[in-house]
């Protein structure tokens, strides 16, 4: 990671609303309050670490407006309304020198089948494979090593990095990004169970992302059984997820990493799962909904609501039952005594 | 999917017991009930979405025998004994357009190690390796960017999706599928704490996969210790699952998504573990035994069981004693009420 | 797996404190007590299979010191300190005839940049890339189809299996071993809620891991927001396990398959996380601490602490409340027989 900014140039990016203290350093990292030094940026992101603020030895710190303590000597702070937005907009600029643009054509190692079609402004890189009718918008890149199948349609602007696979006939919108091996138009999982075997229906379908989404490495979403799996525009997923044929995601939903979502199970808009839960099949999850890690989701949820458990409740209900669980010793004791006040039941907890 | 069918050759795929109505479109493609059209097919597989088929406008709709509503002017309907299984009937063919069987021989761009032995009916795609001293048969299909390790066997009639690995020694038996990004043969986690550090067990056993077997994407099959880590015939397996060094799985089961099992367990035939379940290391799952969705399975099962939670109980229990858990509140209530009665324990709730 | 090895061959191998017994077998191969057979090398690992010993057919045993039978004749026991370490020293002489050192050099049709800095005595296996900047040491091996990225960096007598990859800018130690389909570097989950959409944070940090660590098939660390995700020395990680940005786990943690570790949450040293696990993001689990399989750690672990279940608890308190949970039923019937006493609440169980 090359950085080299100075105050200045940070202050063009963060657009602070005050700026304290000044600095003589050139920002050279980035680093967390607690191992920062000079020459590094900092930013206090999440009210958890605030007391690391006046130790940290960062040469300048983006900060909450508003907070109270004051720069040490040589140190700078810039106040802004939210400090990890502004670190974002230092990032974005690194960014840029970590994956430069890459000149568009397709490199001599890999396999473009005679059908298929490539915009002369994507990047098709080394060793990747389109097959034959698939096409790849401008300002595309696939990285190295990319599979894209027989009639799949890669949009503008996407990303795909190495190892990624979009089997035959599935649709990426604009601004795609896939995470390394992940997979999008696996297999659904269909079998119906004749004689003794299980026979398998046959997945004819596909899968179709709209613009803006995001994809984790190692997820995996299967093609329908017919017509289509979707992910709205703007959804991020994390790594790991297994998404199932025929399910369909909103627009602008988070799904933290290894959930599990069943087959034909919708998720409106805004919803947000966290890490490893899991949903049945043929559910709906309401608009906004928020679920709690590792929760199991076995039935529809109305829009707003916040759930928890497995099989998940209301969120607070939840909370109050676990810490009654938590209870239970005290509450056999209890039981037991009221049962020797009455004559004794004879039973021991 | 480039579909177009005729009522007259739908109906000869589906052999209907029952025809009712008619109409004038060919089938175009196939639908929900709910968001079919006309030229669309749909059909009513599970009896949850049995009050969408009144208000459907799918041209064609495949329909449990005995089915009471009516037809819709220029609506045609089937009656036949499976609804699910006849649509599969009409997907097998829309598949092998999607999937044309491809013409057998080595792409230039592939990697065959002068050692190997490729059948002249097999087809290795692009960018694919085939280690020394391997061997494919005849009608299998390597799609491409696969990798086939030094010593393994595949046998006939087996595809292989991009990105799929079978590493070094294992053996894939007849039309053995393996989904995108799959992983046969990678190292079973085996280690001795000795002076510490982690000393490595080395992992030299194998995978054998038998025949009719389906494995799906990034779903991971570590190699035995010792001797071999065994998938038997017609078992099924869906995306991200995890099966350890030296399991055993019988014929005929089916292994829902991120399903973990740990090392020596065996799976007897026909069981079915629901997504996410858990299985700790050395037991038994006996033969046809149902698994639910998050379960955890610390010890041995008996054969038929069906069981659910963490750790696992016999599910009508399971199921009581959520139901009772979520009662702890009132509970907790009734007991205070006693105690009062009985003159109160100081104890609030 | 070729095997041939005679009985004082073994012998040389696992040193045993006392030999009993003789066989006149070559030992061609090695399988669990229950399916040995003559030529059969076994070994009693694990005390629950201690009846299996009398009833083995295998030729040659290894068994704890002390062990009290005696061998069938024509059977050869040999008492070890430690069973399944001297198995495991047999099975090092096998590995290296399964896995053979490849020759360096760099295969003909792999992609390896002109600015790539590649060891003469590294092997870069068919269809690897390499990109720019990056840098591969002495004895380290490329198997096939493995991304290097821009910069990355791998030390000497790494493997890299195939279809593994490491993204620009990481580093890996010595002697690291990734396993195929493995992925080092994928970008961190974050993202700001800003105006209706989720805006990417970019993340522009590394991931760096230290010597003799092991990674297992289909695992993914994601880089850091910025600065660094770090795997301490001689740690292991198991399959499909997910470590998000800015995770730091310390030297020797046993992580086992399908466990999720939130963003910037930290493991000290000698941790061991069970199988399915998950962890919140931003806490810190303390040197030694042993967690159970599926529990759900959701704040910060003393050092030394045994935990399970989710939220997680102290484990003896946490199987006293699971064995708790399972008599609820007992427990309202019990309840209801102090109310019915009591004149009766009029709620029935």
């Amino acid at each position: 990671m090359q950085v080299s900014f100075s105050p200045d140039e940070i202050a063009s990016m963060v657009q602070p609303r005050l700026r304290r203290g000044s600095t003589a350093e050139i920002v050279r990292g980035i680093a967390g309050l607690d191992t920062a030094g000079p020459g590094d940026l900092s930013f206090l992101g999440n009210a958890k670490y605030r007391q690391q603020v006046p130790k940290s030895r960062a040469s300048v710190i983006l900060l909450p407006a508003g907070y109270e303590g004051d720069p040490a000597p040589g140190q700078l702070f810039f106040e802004v309304d939210n400090p990890s937005l502004a670190l974002a907009r230092v990032c974005t600029r690194i960014e840029q020198t970590l994956w430069p643009r890459p000149a568009p054509g397709i490199h001599r190692s890999a396999f473009v089948a005679p059908g298929a079609s490539v915009s002369s402004k994507a990047t098709v890189g080394p060793l990747c494979v389109v097959e034959d009718g698939a096409s790849v918008g401008g300002g595309s890149h696939l990285q190295a090593q990319v599979f894209i199948g027989r009639g799949a349609r890669v949009g503008a602007d996407c990303w795909l990095m190495p190892g990624s696979i979009v089997t035959a006939e599935c649709i990426l919108h604009d601004r795609v990004r896939l995470n390394p091996g992940c997979v999008v138009g696996s297999e659904g999982f269909g079998y119906e169970f004749v004689a003794g075997r299980h026979e398998k229906l046959p997945q004819v379908g596909f899968v179709e992302i709209a613009s803006d989404v995001e994809i984790g490495a190692g997820t995996t979403l299967d093609r329908a059984r017919f017509s289509r799996t979707y992910v709205g525009e703007g959804t991020k997923i994390d790594n790991l997820v297994q998404v199932a044929h025929n399910v369909v995601i909103g627009r602008h939903c988070l799904i933290c990493a290894q959930v599990g979502i069943s087959g034909s199970t919708t998720l409106e808009d805004y919803v947000v799962l966290g890490g490893q839960a899991g949903l049945v099949g043929h559910v709906t999850v309401g608009k906004g909904t928020k679920v709690g890690a590792q929760a199991g989701i076995n039935r529809d949820i109305e829009p707003g609501s916040v759930v928890n458990g497995t099989p998940c409740l209301p969120y607070m209900l939840e909370r109050r039952i676990v810490a009654l669980q938590h209870r239970l010793p005290e509450f056999f004791q209890r039981l037991k005594a009221l049962e020797d006040a009455a004559g004794g039941s004879g039973k021991s907890v």
